[in-house]
């Protein structure tokens, strides 16, 4: 039983707060019931493994989670990177906030067969923020990491005033959509773009989690009717 | 310019951080520009109205800002409420997490006609977080309350674990899609349940702001079909 916060596993978990120990030992962290098993259903390994009351003191384990008090297990794993690839994958493009990049890893695993490719500017997918969002997918469907011009395959950009809506492109794979952060979007030279059809009255353009789920139903949907 | 933190008005800004302040005195805040400028467009006054550097020492609105440092501008405002209607609207209930609940409100004023109707267990459509997830779509489109008995329409449920998927529902207007929070799902009697078809190797379910928004995406396109 762990009962000292100068313990070595408590101060990896602390450092794995911040982006650049993730990068430098190569581990993140897992925090809560949910997660730990859908790690281990994925069939990972932890580095460091703690449940609360059993390994360590609960308040020791609180203070360094990013939860707080009240955290009851903490998994440490190495990071994973998939190969970009699939009949239908995500390319996102400088999208900073980590809860959306975490609930894009879970709609894709949800609808598409490929991983979520990271371009430059996105935020950690294994950041806490990140990995919560995803609900465990990030296990089962590790991001992949590729700038824009390394991506293979058909690319449809999704942008908000392409003249072209998402149900007239056709749906044959292998397809990547590529999405953009909310006000830069996605760089210059995207093949072919498409917009999700919006009410006139309405906003601009939907958070780009959701244009990103919109446009896996839709394609997958198509996909599945015409295999 | 105000150089006080004793302000009453700064004192207001800082109360309706908290829900029980904002119920009591029917207020609420919007901070940074682009917020203050969709309540404008859509024709609300604010009650109280602060600009960092010309009405307020930008220090003293940071310190009372749910942003923190770096806030520029500040309405307060009355809060509206809808009531609920429309072909195409969503119900939320026990939704407790308040960026769901605002970015429910943006999708739908993107997607649909009708407001976002907040039953029991819903986050504060008002509370700084939601405000800011809906992006503005709170002023255009403001959320109403009802519980479940209130509504009227084809009331439409979906679960994950439905035997008919959200394809094969007839799109005939007035439809009410109804989502629960995601472990407690739905309350008993919902007349009709569709599931959004998902892969077999992937996750259960999707985020419920995701959920709500391909059903509006596929029931808005085929009634706009359909008319």
């Amino acid at each position: 039983m762990i009962t000292s916060a100068d313990n070595e596993q408590l101060k990896t978990i602390r450092k794995l707060q911040d982006k650049r120990w993730r990068e430098k030992l190569d581990l993140f962290c897992a925090e809560g019931e949910d997660l730990v098993e859908a790690a281990e259903s994925a069939g990972w390994e932890p580095e460091i493994f703690l449940v609360a009351g059993d390994d360590v003191e609960p308040d020791l384990l609180g203070a360094v989670s990013s939860l707080g008090s009240g955290t009851r297990v903490v998994g440490v794993y190495k990071r994973r990177w998939s190969a970009p690839g699939g009949d239908l994958s995500v390319y996102l493009h400088g999208v900073g906030d980590p809860g959306n990049v975490g609930t894009v890893i879970r709609s894709a695993h949800a609808l598409a067969d490929g991983p979520v490719v990271l371009g430059p500017g996105c935020a950690d997918p294994f950041s806490p923020k990140a990995v919560r969002a995803s609900m465990g997918s990030l296990f089962a469907r590790p991001p992949a990491r590729a700038s824009f011009e390394e991506l293979s395959g058909t690319l449809v950009g999704l942008e908000a005033h392409a003249e072209r809506s998402l149900g007239e492109l056709e749906a044959r794979p292998p397809l990547v959509v590529c999405l953009g952060a909310e006000r830069e979007g996605l760089p210059p030279g995207v093949p072919a773009v498409a917009r999700i059809p919006l009410r006139a009255d309405g906003p601009d353009s939907l958070n780009v989690a959701m244009a990103a789920t919109v446009a896996l139903y839709d394609l997958a949907n198509r996909m599945a009717a015409d295999a």
